[in-house]
């Protein structure tokens, strides 16, 4: 079997057998195949597509090029959720706490922002001493300790994804769904989950900006899912919007804890926090129905328990457990700016990857990828979409540190904004638009 | 501009502009660009295609990749040939002599056996002391001092040709008109000649099987060569059975000697020499019609004028001149053996292309690489398309050297002919198909 045969299968539309497509996978982590070749293998495979046996093929060579964690030994279920990633999506920092509260396992690999959407990593980060970067062993060790353990990546896990994501950034073919797909699925099905929630956001500020897109991804990991023996299920969500009133690592952490301690918190967010709990807990089979799942959840957010975990998880992850009980000890920035609205009327577009770029802008993620995150700056949302405005009312407070930033992430989070005049006639988007199971 | 953007764009079907083009071509010959990038550009080139400006461009900037030699203190007209391959196909070392002799200037740049096909650097160098490998000033001095002069490709000529073969070779990515019309024309456009006879061949044989590939193959690079300010013409022809009566380094040389010699040859091969010779003699001035420029080129044969000239060029370039007059002076293979005919009826068909590789297993190309070619094997072809045949009658005779290579030879040329019962009733196909002005 010659490589560039391979290719020129995969360049005609053919489809190749789950032999040839673990050769590649192989071959190109051990180095044998050059970045070349597989270059060109994947612009044919985002030009051609891949058959749904390909896609299965492609996650379980890319999961096995690695270490395939085993927590069979831990005496309850494990179960994770992956978020497509959005402006604002700090539900991980939530749901995580309450399922291991609720007595499921959690063990999740989460990743950095990339490009306008936050990462739960850096996020973690500005919490004090917090560290992500634990060893499988220590992965273990708190995962067994507390129910759940949040960490990065590990070069032990699927390490054909990160060479390939490396060489697909560069080359244009980072846009395929069956890529896309392999790499989320192959590193959370390594990650020794049982169960696996899909949130897949569409909208202005998702990856998949079209419903039509984000429903077929969806579609074509939760077969992955299945195929590969785990119970797989998603529900498409909206990100037309930012999810909750703040963006921004420490702030972003703040609103969380708030949630955790009960107090009033965003509508959007404390229910997809709920919903995507209640499906993790049905999975997990703590709850019966969705329904009772949707009760559970809220029991531990009304307990303090899920608050009482989330405490538990960062003690044990090294950092300061006490920012749950003071939210002062977060990281905070020395200025506030507002944008103001230009008109009266109401808010009928928000650009939302602007405000996610913005929000890179500002320092609160990577333009490039060395820069130094700063934790405590960020956006308070005030106004969502559909909302009244008046002219003259601050739409965002801008938190930031450096000045030199301000005037342009000010003017990308203004022109995120289109206010129309009047009323709005229309409805806020669905925030849960459709389930997948 | 970044060059995944130049990716993308390609791969979304867009067109790029000359600009974007030549930075690619400058950026990958210069190192700066990637074999990654560069291989996933050209998988998507391949599958997406290339508008003719984006063709021209490509050729323009490859092209300029290296030296463009310059011949205009030359006192005649430059005119070349090319030949996109075949079996048997030694047009040049019968046409470069005679529009020498006409007193024109050939300044020819040619290559080396790949695959299936012959190359006439190869055939030149079974001329004991032959040296293709002049330097670009001993090149321009033989062709000062006979008009004609017949050389590999230097380092200096298109570099970026070389380069992007070697990557197009490896990575799926051949079978592109664009690609192949550029990598042509910019070694031909490089090499100082003002008008370009192309013969661009179709069937069993050729690289372009179908002839409406050829035409538009051909039409793609009349149109470059045009754009670029030559004058630039082609001729679709048949390559559905090998042309001329031999196949083999030597014995090819020794068949064009016998047709400067005036002596009986092969119909369609002195047909088409004739006709080549003639489309250059008229694009360069010699003839005032293509009538006229045939009767030039015959008389160029019939005088001696040619084979006196290809004496002046073997003796330039180092060779042995007296095997012009006599041709047992080339080297020959110590043994024969006839492949006969296993049936009475006729010839329905030759696969040329399997001739061409038991021509490759019998010594007399490459299989790999570096390879070394036997100069003296090859095979006599005794009966063409559509020739009545008699069970056990020779259909051909191996010429060789090594008999463990015999079998394997002896059995693809047994199987590339089809015998079919009775006599033809078709005619034979036509030699040249088109012009393509």
């Amino acid at each position: 079997m010659r490589v560039v045969d391979l290719i020129i299968k995969k360049r005609d539309g053919g489809e190749l057998t789950s032999e040839e497509i673990a050769a590649l996978v192989r071959g190109f982590t051990g180095g044998h195949i050059p970045d070349y070749q597989m270059a060109a293998w994947l612009m044919a495979v985002i030009i051609r597509g891949m058959a749904r046996a390909e896609i299965a093929a492609l996650t379980d060579a890319m999961l096995r090029s690695g270490e395939v964690v085993d927590f069979s030994d831990l005496p309850a279920p494990k179960v994770d959720k992956h978020s497509t990633g959005g402006v604002g999506d700090k539900t991980s920092l939530v749901l995580a706490p309450i399922v291991a509260a609720a007595g499921l396992y959690v063990p999740m690999i989460s990743g950095r922002g990339l490009g306008h959407s936050g990462g739960t990593l850096d996020k973690l980060e500005s919490i004090p001493g917090f560290n992500v970067n634990l060893s499988l062993s220590d992965f273990r060790r708190v995962l067994a300790a507390c129910g759940c353990a949040l960490i990065g990546q590990t070069p032990e896990i699927a390490p054909a994804d990160k060479k390939i994501y490396a060489l697909r950034d560069v080359t244009g073919t980072v846009e395929s769904q069956a890529l896309m797909c392999a790499s989320i699925m192959s590193k959370k099905l390594a990650e020794g989950c049982e169960s696996l929630v899909l949130d897949v956001k569409t909208g202005s500020g998702a990856f998949m900006q079209k419903e039509d897109d984000a429903v077929s991804l969806a579609g074509l990991m939760v077969e992955t899912g299945r195929a590969m023996g785990r119970q797989t299920m998603a529900l498409i969500t909206d990100m037309n919007e930012p999810l909750g009133r703040w963006v921004g690592n420490a702030l972003e952490i703040r609103e969380c804890i708030e949630i955790m301690q009960n107090r009033p918190a965003e509508k959007r967010l404390r229910d997809i926090c709920i919903e995507l709990s209640a499906w993790m807990l049905k999975l997990g089979g703590r709850a019966r129905s969705v329904e009772d799942g949707r009760a559970l959840a809220g029991e531990m957010l009304r307990s303090g328990k899920a608050l009482a975990k989330f405490k538990e998880i960062i003690k044990l992850q090294g950092g300061d457990p006490a920012v749950c009980d003071d939210v002062a000890r977060l990281p905070q920035a020395r200025h506030k700016a507002d944008v103001t609205s230009p008109a009266s009327g109401h808010i009928a577009e928000i650009d939302c990857r602007s405000v996610g770029i913005a929000s890179c802008v500002i320092g609160g993620g990577r333009e490039k990828k060395d820069d130094v995150i700063d934790p405590a700056v960020g956006f308070e949302i005030h106004a969502g979409l559909l909302d009244p405005v008046e002219k003259g009312q601050p739409l965002a407070t801008i938190h930031y540190n450096a000045d030199a930033r301000l005037a342009d992430a000010r003017d990308l989070l203004a022109r995120a904004y289109r206010i129309a005049p009047g009323p709005a006639a229309a409805q806020r988007p669905a925030l849960i638009k459709r389930v997948i199971e």
